[in-house]
Order: C-alpha cells, then structure tokens, then sequence
C-alpha cells in the first residue's frame, strides 16, 4: 500500500513515525495531512535505508538538489560528490537530471546515497530516443512508460510528470506572445512530439497506467509545470494558469487512484506575484505540495541566481510553498560543478530556514548561534552555523589583535562595549 | 537653502531636475515629495560635481555600500579599491566607516568619488577619544560637535546620528530581557558613555543644534537605530520601538527646521514580520524614507549574510523601505575585503531591483535579458546582466560543443528545441 492508503485506513508507516520524532508533530496529526495529500512522503517500497523525508503542510520547508550529467559534461564521479555536498550541506532530496553517459548507471550509483531520490524520465526518454532514433519526435507511448516502469522498478522515489503540457493547453501557448515561449527541458520536448505527430501527450492521455506504475512502487508525483514562465515579463500568464487547472484535475484523478502527488510550480516571478501563485496552487489543487524552481525574481543575474532563487524561494515559502529546488550561481551559464551544488544547496537551505522561523520552527539554532554571539564565543559560532568551515576559515585568515572581537570594529565591538560597561 | 526648503518654496533645485530625469519621475512630483520629507537628496551644500540620488517615496530603491579601516586593518589604498568596485557594481552611495588610520585623510579620499558619502562621526569622535584620552567614556560635548561640524564642512552628505537613545529608551532596554543587548556600535559607545557619566545622550539633548550644523551644509542626517534588534530573537521588540517612537519626534524636528533626514532600520528581523517593520515605520515617521540594514532574516548564517540580507532587504523593499545598506559575507566575522564589497554590493542591487520590479519600475533590462535568451544570443545576455565578467567566464571556461546552447542541457535545450519545432 502507498502512504496516503495506509492513512486513509488510519494505519501509521513507520516512515510516519519517523518523521513526526523528527519534525516534532504529533504522528495523528500528520496521519490525517497525509490522508489528505496535503503532506506528501516520497518513497519508493523498493528502496531501503533512506531518510523518510515529509513535504508538506506544517512541516520545515525542504530542499532539493538537481545533480545529473549532461551530453557536454558525463562524469558519474563528478555526480557522486556533488549529491554528497548536497546532502552534507542539508539538500533533502537530490534529483537526477542526467542527459549524458549511463543514464541507469549513474542513476543506480547517486540512489546509495540514502536520501529520496527524484527523476525526470522524459529525459532519459528523449536521450536513448535521440540515440536510438535520431530525434525525440520518434518516440513511441511503448518507450515513454517502459522507462518510467524501469525507473520505479528501480527505486526512484519522486517523479516530475509533465502531463500538464495537453493539446488544449499548448493551444493557448500558442495563441500567448510569450516572450521565452517554453523553457521547461522536459515540456519542449513533449510539446515539438506533440506537434510532430498531431497527438495529445501521452502522459496526460494515459494518466490512469501512470498512476498503476506508481501505485504499484509508491512513487510520488510531482506534476511538472511544463509552461512555467522562463521570464519576469511572461510571469503569471495565461498558459501557466491553464496548465495549472490541469493540474488540479490530475491531483483528484492521484488521490483518487491512491497515488501521492506535489505539484510544480515557476521559475520567474516578480516578488509581488509570489504569494498569489502559492495561494492560487493551494486553493486550485486543493493543498497538494507546492514545489517551486526558486522562483527566480529578477532576469538580468546569471551567476547569482542562486540568490535570486533565495529571494523568491524564502517569499514562496513563507507564502506556503512546501519544497524548494535549488538553484546554482550557473544557472542560465553551464552545467554546475561541486561549488556549485554547495553554493545552491547554502542558499536554498536559508531560504527554507527563514521561512520555518517565520512560521515558529527551527528557532533554537538562532537563539544558540546569538546566545554564542553576545558571550563573544567563537568556537561555539563555528559550530552552530550553516557554513563552520567558511566562518572559520574567514576569521583565521583576518585574525583580530584582540582575541574576543573580529577585525571588523575592533576594540569598538559593541557586543565587547556592552559587556564591559553594562556589566 | 537646503533641498527640503527649497522645495517648499516652490523651487526645483539642479539636483531635482537631474533626479527627475533618471529617474523618469515628474519634476513637480519629485518637488511636492522633496518638500513633504518623503523624499531626501542627499548632497552637502559643499560638495561639487557628485551624482544627485533621490532616496524615497516612488522612486527606484537605492543601494549603499560601507567601507571604511578598523582598528586591525587600515590601509586607504584598499578602502579606495572597495569604493571604486562598491560603485562600478552599483552602489549609490558609500559610506566611510573608517575607524583606523587618519580618519580625515582616508575619508577625504574617499570623497573624490562621485558618490554622495555618508559617515558616523560617533566613530571619529570615539577613537580620536580613546587615542587622546584613553576611553570613550571621557569625552565632552564638545567633542561630539567639533567631529560633527568637522566633518560636514569637509562635505559630509548624510550622517548617521544615534540620538533616539536617550535615558528613557536605554532604560526600557536595561528593563527587557534582551539576547543581543545593544549591537550598534555607536549606540554601544553612547550607551557607555551615558551610564557612566549618568548623562543625557548629548545627540539628543543638543539636537537643536546638531540640527543647525545640518541645516547651514545641508548635510541629510540618517536618524541611527542604536537599539536595533541584533538577532532573531530581539526583534520588533519594546526597545527597538521605543527608540523608533523618538526618532519619529526627531523626523518632525527636522522638517521644522529645514533639514533632510531619513531613519536607520534593523538589522536582524525574521521574513514575516519585516513589512510590519516598514510600515510602522512608514506610519510612526511620517513617510520619512526608510533606510534598513540588510534586514538580515537568520542569525546562523555568517559568511552568507549577502544572502539572508539580501532576502529580507528584497522584502522590506517591496513593503517600502527606499534605501539598503548592503552586508557582506563577511559581516560577523571580518572586515569585509574587495570581494566581498563586490558581492555585498551585487546582492543588495539584486535585492533592490527585484523590489523595482515589483512595482513595475525599471522592467526594460529583464524584458532585454529574456529576449537575448530565447533568441539564444549570448553576447547580448553578457551586455545586459549584473555581473557580464562572471557570466561569460562562467560559460568560457564549461565551453558547450554546440554554439548555440550551454553545457547544462547541450542539444536537449529548451529555447533550442523551441526554436526549431516552432517556427
């Protein structure tokens, strides 16, 4: 049985255990917000000894780390240590992107890393399509699902789905002066299969075997936004609103079928429209997790984006979105390397960490981390902090004269000020 | 006459008319606000040739960088290098921190930039205390004025001025169970000075004839938060609006007298209550511009607070506060080198710029950054961007094999398959 099944029928996972220890929430409380799907648990029955990771409704807000080759740039090594930055920086989830060298290979070597593991299967569709048939647009519905199958077999624990892309809704693209058209990998490449051969999107026309195969495996959904804005100007439009409503429809015809399902969401966004795309997922796919791509809130900053996605990303969650992907300082450039992956991981994790304090969570890390600064006690700084080595590292190359202050003010350190007047 | 009387007058002063037109701002709209106290131009009677900025209500959020030696560190050539590179990437003003060296020769230095400067003479008046006698605690009003008048007939365009901590709001902090205590350095010099000397703060009690000097060089003084929450915890709290309420008190004396003025905000606020902070504010201060110090949204992140300033500054933007002080990663643990300036500086605009957005200000470069984008035009993405030097190394040095694409998604290009199955 899935999660939500086990829940509906009042019985308690172990997995839901686990995680109510964890995020200190009481095991009934988070039975019944799984029952409902407003808390999602990826994770795949085959896979063993993973961290049982809770997306949703009243819990911290995650994080997750895209990792995967690309046709410029395979190196399953490489891969390897950047899912374990990731996760040594706090990532929740990794996803493996990869588009280049051993797809299954590399897939089966980053999911020993214990945490849940997320997919994009038209990816490895659309590679052995191209290797095998020269383009994407001569795939069958046999190579979509039979990858996907594999995938679940295998132990994948999530899985972007961009069925959301449909005749109907590639239409009003269509129709939509978008300035950047669409920027999803996943749903260019469904849509130019579309158009090629005149047909509706398998995955959307054949939702019902999809969600078998992830009933089956306990894989949960993760519905791609496949026409999410690629810029401020297109933000909040027309063709995102109408895949968003099919969605919605895809997340009844989930929860129905007793599949876990989140929901994907932008991309780019103007900090003012934030909050009202988290409200409008929630209301629109009635409380299913939001998993939103930063949002990045300006376009003009390759090689930041990692802190315009940390922007957005803390303004989404405060909002309510429940999952934060990553973005790195190459986004929009290259493919990321290992500093990379860190540099996302750091950023998206203050994102969520603010958003958790605003909502009451996690606040003893701040009161040590002050605490430690006022009584001037730099080794405890160090250890408190998201980054002890960076902080360390920093200070030691400045070292101060005085022991107890910084070189930033000096002898003027007013935390040293107080202590010594006000004492 | 300074800007603010001018503007009552009925006149538009050169300065105005620069703002109006950069800005793309009315010049009678401009001028009503300039008489209102709503927006400040800050610019010493003294100075020639800078660059006008307007700070407040409608127009585009500002960015200040802090430089400036300690007593560790205290070298005029790099404080010069951080000016410059503060300025190349954005920063519209500086302020000189300088605490170490000779002060009056590293700040007139720094004055041949064209930049309106800021300063906080507390920390000239201090060391030069503590050089002569010893202690800050031993210094006169005397002292206090001379550095003051000192520095705004050299020229001086905004000063910080600690002069809502008085007895009575130090007194409420001594009462409050507070983490941090005070973190303002000024405010944690004047506190001493004030219980040692059992004395009301001389800012305060002489404010009249601060008001005098500002008035006579048109310097615009920044009401300073002494008590500004330094952590998480301490936020919002008693002290923190207590102080705010005086320097309300402070903002109409200004006005009465014909002097420009703004005031100083926090600090360490967590995301949900930082609009909350703006508006207050905003409402207590009678739409005096807003000038806040990052906010800075967790306290456990040193070595990343370009980042969590960078979220909250984007925040308290968008709510309407006018003016950001840049941190930089090394705030809490270091004085901040060049590459920090850099990176502080580039955070905070981003953080500016998504708030100008936000309210539709300033939308031509994204919409030219996207453009270049799906056109797959790479040069054009490096005119445009913050930081065109680090993008265009970023993509030289993960060179894809296809022209047209990056290395993150080589052939299975989104903007690439777009363009090829759509047109």
């Amino acid at each position: 049985m899935t999660q939500i099944e086990l829940a509906r029928k009042g019985a308690t996972s172990k997995e839901m255990e686990e995680i109510s220890q964890r995020e200190g929430i009481e095991v009934e409380i988070l039975r019944r917000r799984v029952a409902s799907g407003k808390i999602v648990i990826p994770r795949n029955v085959v896979r063993e000894d993973i961290t049982a990771i809770g997306v949703g409704y009243g819990l911290r807000v995650k994080v997750n780390a895209n990792i995967g080759t690309s046709p410029d740039r395979s190196s399953a090594e490489e891969e390897i240590k950047k899912a374990e930055i990731a996760v040594r920086y706090g990532a929740d989830t990794l996803m493996d992107l990869s588009t280049g060298g051993d797809l299954d290979k590399i897939r089966r070597r980053i999911m020993e890393i214990p945490v849940p593991l997320g997919t994009v299967p038209i990816y490895q569709i659309a590679v052995e399509a191209t290797r095998k048939k020269g383009s994407i647009v001569e795939i069958t519905e046999d190579d979509v699902f039979s990858v996907i199958e594999n995938q679940a077999k295998e132990g994948v624990d999530f899985m972007t789905i961009h069925a959301g892309i449909t005749s109907d809704s590639l239409q009003t693209l269509l129709n939509q002066k978008r300035l950047t058209g669409i920027v999803s990998r996943g749903g260019s490449l469904l849509a130019s299969w579309m158009l090629h051969n005149d047909k509706e999107n398998p995955l959307y026309e054949e939702f019902d075997y999809l969600l078998e195969i992830a009933k089956e495996y306990d894989v949960t959904l993760s519905l791609g936004d496949a026409l999410r804005p690629g810029s401020i100007h297109d933000a909040t439009d027309k063709p995102q609103i109408h895949e968003l409503h099919i969605l919605a429809e895809l997340v009844e015809k989930s929860r129905e079928k007793g599949v876990q399902c989140m929901v994907e969401g932008p991309g780019h966004i103007p900090i003012n429209e934030i909050e009202a795309n988290v409200i409008l997922e929630k209301r629109i796919c009635k409380g299913a997790p939001f998993y939103v791509l930063g949002p990045i809130v300006t376009d003009i900053a390759p090689g930041y984006d990692h802190i315009t996605a940390a922007i957005g990303g803390a303004i989404a969650a405060m909002a309510g979105a429940d999952f934060l992907c990553y973005v790195t300082p190459s986004e929009h450039l290259a493919l990321p390397e290992i500093e990379d992956v860190k540099l996302g991981v750091i950023a998206a994790k203050i994102a969520a960490h603010a958003a958790d304090i605003a909502k009451g969570l996690d606040l003893e890390k701040d009161y040590e981390m002050s605490k430690a600064r006022a009584d001037l006690d730099w080794e405890k700084q160090f250890k408190v902090c998201i980054d002890s080595d960076k902080a360390s590292k920093l200070r030691r190359e400045r070292h101060p004269k005085d022991e107890r202050v910084c070189t930033m003010c000096g002898e003027f350190c007013a935390m040293k000020t107080v202590k010594e007047f006000f004492s």
